[in-house]
């Protein structure tokens, strides 16, 4: 694992910079201060955003194949006037009679399989995960949580002590145990399952023999800062099972995989044919707007929930509840997953011709609009080849497209673009790529 | 301490409602469950809200003395063409440079005194908590976090579990300490400091004796939660002082009392005459959206910052942020704080003339518009006590008014109505108290 947590970013001093964005770093630094970074090593700067597209002071345009926030595009007509006519309306919490609320969240939990028919609102997907814990630990009564070699859960204490991907300098949770993915470890499709098992089957053993118990396997179901690991489909399902006999919960994080992000299905979790106790929401889910929430079955959610006292003074508030409604609606009336499912083929076709004539690309995995692209050509050092994915993603940033890097090396290209992206976008993307590819020394 | 946790809700059966709200109850019990618990005997239900106002289906006024969010009104239309106009323009993250972001951070800490220069943005005063508790941790290299009696701090898992208010449900932290407050415990003013600053050191000595150590006090300067024990000013002061001595943080949760609820400052900690290490700020910040901030020094921001990676998605977003600066311009402009100190007076004032005509009021405290009012006559058990308290609110819920209870025994009406309110609005709340009282059977 690389020692750089984000090395896809601004080091001052390292880069020349116009005054307008050196003056602005240097404010933002004295105020801000370190734990706010900047993205690539010529930091961005954007005053304006519309569907794939952001522009920066100067009117120059960069197309967004990264953010998985406003899924819908950015500044989606639609969904602003959702909220901005609730805003004016009335702006109400939980507490108090509201029939919106109540048809949401019935939408919401109709786009779940039967057995999940329960949801509380959060404002964010770390808010989603901490509670899922909560829920988790008091139901099961054990403390251990099992998650993947460089999970990222989110920024709450609880959820932070359990994403191994914030490095040594967090504090990892000794109740939590991590698992390999078959993938990385090189594992073949066809002793997937098996080896994914057989690994949280020695986690939940050594948290038995420690009498930590298991309150959850928490993951997230593309895997995606283990680098988007995907396949094959179900190869999670006995570790699955193993948790249920062990007394834990599944947790699906479908933070970043919900919302028709991988096209086949509108929950991760689908893919792999599994039906989970809890799922999490978040970004996509108010295209912008801080909304999230936990999903489950009755079970545990009323277990929990007769007993703490959840209130969350925003969370279920009718803003955002009318804003991540118009986005549902929107997701389904234009049929969104169905072209997430489309040019999520069409991006991995491109990108699998550009493999076929130029070097640079190991290998390529998608999930709908989700993808892993890993750089490097054979015998080229874990050096190397973050070097090479970092050089790359700078090299289009400056040829104006946005993508950053995943994986325990960060040498995986990630790509995310908005679920509404075209052809269009797409050939403008790959093309972008290959004039990367081309021009950074391929090692 | 009662074992009810929220005792002024609507439990099933106990109340006959109209079958519109009958269904929709039973609708929304089967998708949100057992957490979502309804205010009031007799729930509201609301369909529209302006200023002080709220309405319901039927188009009946409600009189609101109770939401300390809209700080500047229900629906407040300025505030909300800032966010609608953001929204239309960019909604950016963190990771781009933007200089509105640079700016309101500016303008925030500027609010503060001037050892306290760094902020880091959050979503909801719980994220707040939670992070200002992991930077205390991390630099004070200590664990133990001491609260008041009955604090409410939150709903992440790090954060409930340090919050007493809770009750035996939730799991208190093993590192958490209690510490009484003068004013409950019936000590006078003049020993009120040194009663407080023995009960700290009596808690540092604990957690140093088990090797737990302090890693913060965490309090609500007004300790709204505790029943709103305010006076005497600068009581805390010599607990402050041995926290620091013993290598902990000072964290004021200004999540209710900031953002001029007091009216004689900004900040409630300021009435105290302290500086803390650490601020967190969540509810009225955005008048509904979701934002929060821990401000601090920058010692521990920059200590924590340089090693941990902080990255909230939605926080520091330029929507929130576009919302945010639009209240705190409000705030300035219009003096509301000055309007703060002067209805607070007026509203105390008129409760004093009630109670000195009406049995029925124990005890008045406010500082500015958030307003402890402690129910019973002398001699009332806590059991009646408590009755009592809950009769008034629901009887002024029935007359058109809203406000809650608080306090250990939940026997303390708790009055906050938005900063807006003018002397009308206090003299329709003070005559609905007044009605209330007579008409409800005072033990």
């Amino acid at each position: 694992m690389t020692t750089d947590l984000m090395p896809n970013r601004y080091r001052p001093g390292e880069t020349e910079l116009p005054s307008r964005e050196a003056e602005l770093i240097a404010r933002r630094d004295s105020v801000l201060g370190a734990s706010y970074r900047l993205q690539y090593r010529r930091p961005v700067h954007f005053v304006r955003g519309e569907g794939m597209w952001l522009y920066d002071p100067d009117g120059r345009a960069y197309l967004d194949f990264y953010n998985n926030v406003p899924s819908l595009g950015h500044c989606h007509p639609e969904v602003n006037a959702a909220m901005a006519e609730q805003a004016g309306r009335i702006s109400a919490n939980t507490r108090y009679l509201e029939p919106h609320l109540v048809d949401y969240a019935e939408r919401l939990v109709e786009t779940f399989p039967t057995e999940i028919d329960r949801v509380v609102f959060t404002c964010t997907g770390s808010e989603s995960n901490d509670l899922a814990l909560r829920i988790a630990r008091y139901t099961s009564g054990n403390e251990g949580v099992i998650v993947s070699s460089y999970a990222y859960h989110g920024t709450s204490a609880a959820v932070a002590a359990v994403s191994p991907n914030l490095g040594d300098a967090v504090k990892f949770s000794p109740n939590a145990r991590i698992v390999a993915l078959p993938g990385p470890a090189g594992v073949p499709d066809s002793q997937a399952a098996d080896f994914f098992e057989s690994q949280v089957r020695a986690a939940i053993d050594d948290l038995n023999r420690r009498g930590i118990g298991v309150a959850a396997l928490l993951f997230d179901s593309i895997f995606s800062s283990d680098g988007v690991w995907i396949d094959p489909p179900g190869f999670i399902a006995g570790g699955v099972q193993a948790v249920r006999e062990a007394g834990g919960l599944v947790i699906a994080d479908e933070v970043q995989p919900g919302f028709g992000r991988t096209g086949s299905h509108m929950w991760g979790f689908e893919r792999h044919g599994i039906v989970p106790d809890l799922a999490t929401l978040g970004k996509p889910m108010g295209n912008g707007f801080p909304i999230g929430a936990v999903v489950g079955r009755k079970g545990p959610m009323e277990r929990f929930g007769a007993i703490a006292r959840y209130s969350n003074t925003f969370a279920g508030n009718t803003v955002g509840i009318a804003t991540a409604d118009a986005v549902l609606t929107i997701l389904q009336r234009d049929r969104i997953p169905e072209n997430v499912l489309a040019m999520g083929q069409f991006l991995r076709d491109g990108l699998e011709q550009i493999a076929s004539r130029q070097s640079g690309i190991r290998a390529i995995r998608n999930a709908g609009l989700f993808l892993g692209v890993d750089m490097g050509t054979g015998d080229a050092s874990p050096t190397d080849r973050r070097k090479l994915a970092l050089d790359v993603v700078n090299a289009m940033r400056d040829d104006g497209v946005l993508i950053s890097t995943t994986g325990a090396n960060e040498d995986t290209l990630k790509v995310r673009p908005p679920l509404i992206c075209e052809a269009d976008h797409v050939e403008l993307f790959l093309a972008a790529l290959e004039r990367a590819l081309a021009k950074v020394a391929v090692a």
